[in-house]
């Protein structure tokens, strides 16, 4: 089929005002919120989970590629057409089906923003617990797709402990129902496979997601370093402790700069590093938590702790740290954010191998970063236009990524694999892991539609 | 090759002493706490993972059924070797091989006993939060194969909420790692597949487990109720209102009649309904929680709440809740646990209608459950010597899980469909859901050898 023709099919699908082709969208469709770039044959953008149905048949039956997408803020080129087809754009998909409070779920198209939801539960109440750094502009969908984390998975899970069922088009364009409002669920866990599949064995139409009481109280603290290594080492400590807050988050003094610059959320720009510690939970017993706290960042050397008084303090000591990666954009022309993750008590330790990193390439890498869950952010800023730059930049990125797999930890916390990360998928996976995983790959897209070319490295020839 | 060969190629892997063969033990082996029997041809007890892998791939070698198991403790026939084969009775893998405080985790093998593993942790004072009623019994490798619940499960979750990572067998003997100690891992979620996938997927030899610390605090109470409707709303009403207690579990008069005469742990004999609420957490906020749940008992209408003042009393409470399974069974020859979900909100109106299906048949039916997960445990009292009894007894069985289908829940909480509920997985999945499961299951054991004729209904011929 010509593009022209495939074109005419998917506007008699969706109707030709949601069927896009111009040159220009062709253009804006090819990117995400990563260094590659691809070209889509055609953008269509559905209306209901029939329509996308009629979508996938078509291209199961032509044997083009489907890229179904949100708002392709995923950090690792999860959304690019690199080979061509139809980018699904769920941005029409965003309603809010059901809200039931009694069995604690919401039921979601995919293509609401994660804030709008976060903001519709508030007014009952209720939350949705991942909160990725993107969740102004980041949909539903695409968290599922990626599994996203966020600051406050250390206390809640990342994406998939929170969703409890799925509508999922299959590759031929059938649909199936996976999952439902049951804690546990009989049959192969196909929903949780799904989760964090970055679009490459169906695309999600609707989900069911489980709901939290807004906690009845919060404490935020900022506790002030002058090694990074204490700093670390307290994130340890308080987790060997069993205190489990709803945030540890941890950032070093490049990062604290930049803020400082942009957001003047007040950090301190002498420090080594500082953690953001919130509690959550009930009222009473938060202070005395808080305390123990304090004594353990006392007992780690911690130069000062602040505490929010209120909820303007508490926004102005978030707004650092949410608004930490465009501070760092501000700096030089491009960023990357590497997304590994290591044991916790190996932080102190990575963390300085990761600054000889910057040194050995003359780069600078900033730190912020999930340190509860070990999950490291080092954001390495350089020019993509100096060829040089980017060469240095894309080896230390490598480099930090062979040094968290070789902690013990993983080359991936939440930000996907994408295609930047297909090399890497080998420092912590076996051929025979790959085997099973290309198995199942082939099982549910035998023709190989779904985001053709993402997340498993292809077989070797 | 001849069943001699076989028993004979095994006995090479893991030495004569751990292959079982004579007709005493082919019978011992044949059956598990459910109703089905069957016969393997021989049991193997590997010590290692190599031994299973070798047994494996022996097996896929000669297209034999393997039966991974552990003590059997499943309600659904999940360990049956219904095509003969050979059993492999994972007992003797049963070594803690790490406790890793700082970074929460416990790496066991898979013939680890559940209750030993929480005994060992609540020395470092830790717990492992999986609690199925046969935890004295069950392995932690059982609980992974049939994602266990437990009455810890509402605020915890189930077994597959603390599974981590694992070490796993395939189909032809090939050993992968799955996850590890991060909260989310890059590649397809294989291990989320694992979990529950009652060993049709893979023989897990090791794995890497989520612990939390010992709560700090624990506050058993009992609401004591003379309709059944009272206690099943009292359950929506505090989940309703957020509060998620560690066990909010149900039991009938029926079943208190039952373990009264056998356990003595003080219920009431002449109410319709009890309930068993604990919480757990920080001591501070649990007697102002406690209060809320004694104001939501009796807004809907709870004739009495005791409290255990001790160690000792809360001990004596759910001695009976854990009893009474083994109560129950003194009644009658047989019984058989359905194990259906349904909304919360629809428990009363879903426990009225199991009463009806019980004088429909004429058969005693008690209910004891998991009720703050709407998880229902009908227990169907028949003597299964008496053929019209056992079939009136299946027949009843179908129809709760036919009214829990219909309620909007599903037909398995915690038990697994085994070979027991595999006509009912029609009444929830579509022919487009088995063929997705199909799919998975024929890209991971194309030779159908991994506890063949389990879970997932046959293709329709």
């Amino acid at each position: 089929m010509d593009r022209m023709s495939l074109i005419g099919g998917l506007e008699e699908i969706v109707g030709s005002s949601n069927v896009l082709h111009s040159p220009m969208d062709m253009t804006l469709y090819g990117y995400d919120a990563s260094l590659g770039r691809g070209m889509p044959d055609v953008v269509v953008l559905p209306g209901s989970t029939e329509e996308v149905a009629g979508v996938v048949a078509l291209a199961h039956g032509e044997k083009v590629p489907i890229i179904a997408r949100g708002s392709g803020t995923n950090l690792s080129g999860g959304t690019i057409p690199i080979r061509g087809g139809i980018v699904v754009h769920l941005s029409r998909m965003n309603r809010i089906l059901e809200i039931d409070i009694p069995n604690r779920t919401v039921t979601v198209e995919p293509g609401v923003i994660t804030l709008d939801l976060q903001g519709r539960l508030l007014k009952e109440g209720f939350t949705y617990a991942p909160d990725p750094a993107s969740q102004k502009v980041s949909t539903i969908g695409g968290n599922v797709g990626e599994n996203s984390g966020g600051p406050h998975c250390l206390k809640y899970g990342v994406t998939t402990n929170h969703v409890l069922g799925a509508e999922v088009v299959l590759h031929d364009g059938s649909i199936v129902c996976l999952g439902g409002k049951s804690q546990d669920n009989p049959g192969y866990d196909l929903l949780g496979l799904l989760v964090g599949s970055e679009g490459t064995l169906g695309v999600v139409t609707k989900m069911i997601l489980r709901i939290l009481r807004t906690p009845e109280a919060v404490k935020t603290m900022l506790a002030i370093y002058d090694s990074i290594e204490d700093a670390g080492n307290t994130v340890s400590a308080i987790i060997a402790e069993g205190i489990i807050p709803a945030t540890l988050e941890m950032m070093d003094h490049v990062v604290m700069r930049a803020v400082e610059e942009s957001v003047h959320a007040g950090y301190p720009l002498d420090a080594a590093a500082v953690l953001i510690i919130e509690l959550d939970g009930l009222r009473d017993g938060m202070e005395r938590q808080a305390g123990r706290i304090r004594e353990i960042c006392k007992a780690n050397g911690v130069r000062e702790i602040q505490v929010a008084r209120d909820d303007k303090e508490r926004a102005r000591l978030w707004a650092g740290r949410k608004g930490a990666f465009g501070a760092m954009s501000r700096l030089r022309p491009s960023y990357m954010v590497c997304d590994g993750t290591v044991p916790r008590t190996r932080l102190p330790e990575v963390l300085n191998k990761v600054l000889e990193v910057g040194e050995k390439y003359d780069l600078v890498i900033g730190n912020v970063f999930h340190a509860g869950d070990g999950n490291l952010h080092p954001l390495i800023l350089f020019d993509e236009r100096d060829e040089k730059e980017l060469a240095a930049a894309n080896a230390a990125s490598s480099e930090i990524l062979k040094i968290c797999a070789e902690a013990g930890g993983t080359i991936s916390g939440e930000h996907g694999i994408g295609i930047e990360k297909l090399e890497e998928m080998s420092l912590i996976f076996s051929e025979a892991d790959f085997d099973a995983m290309r198995r199942v790959k082939h099982a549910l897209d035998p023709r190989d539609i779904l985001n053709p070319g993402k997340v498993i490295p292809a077989a070797p020839s």
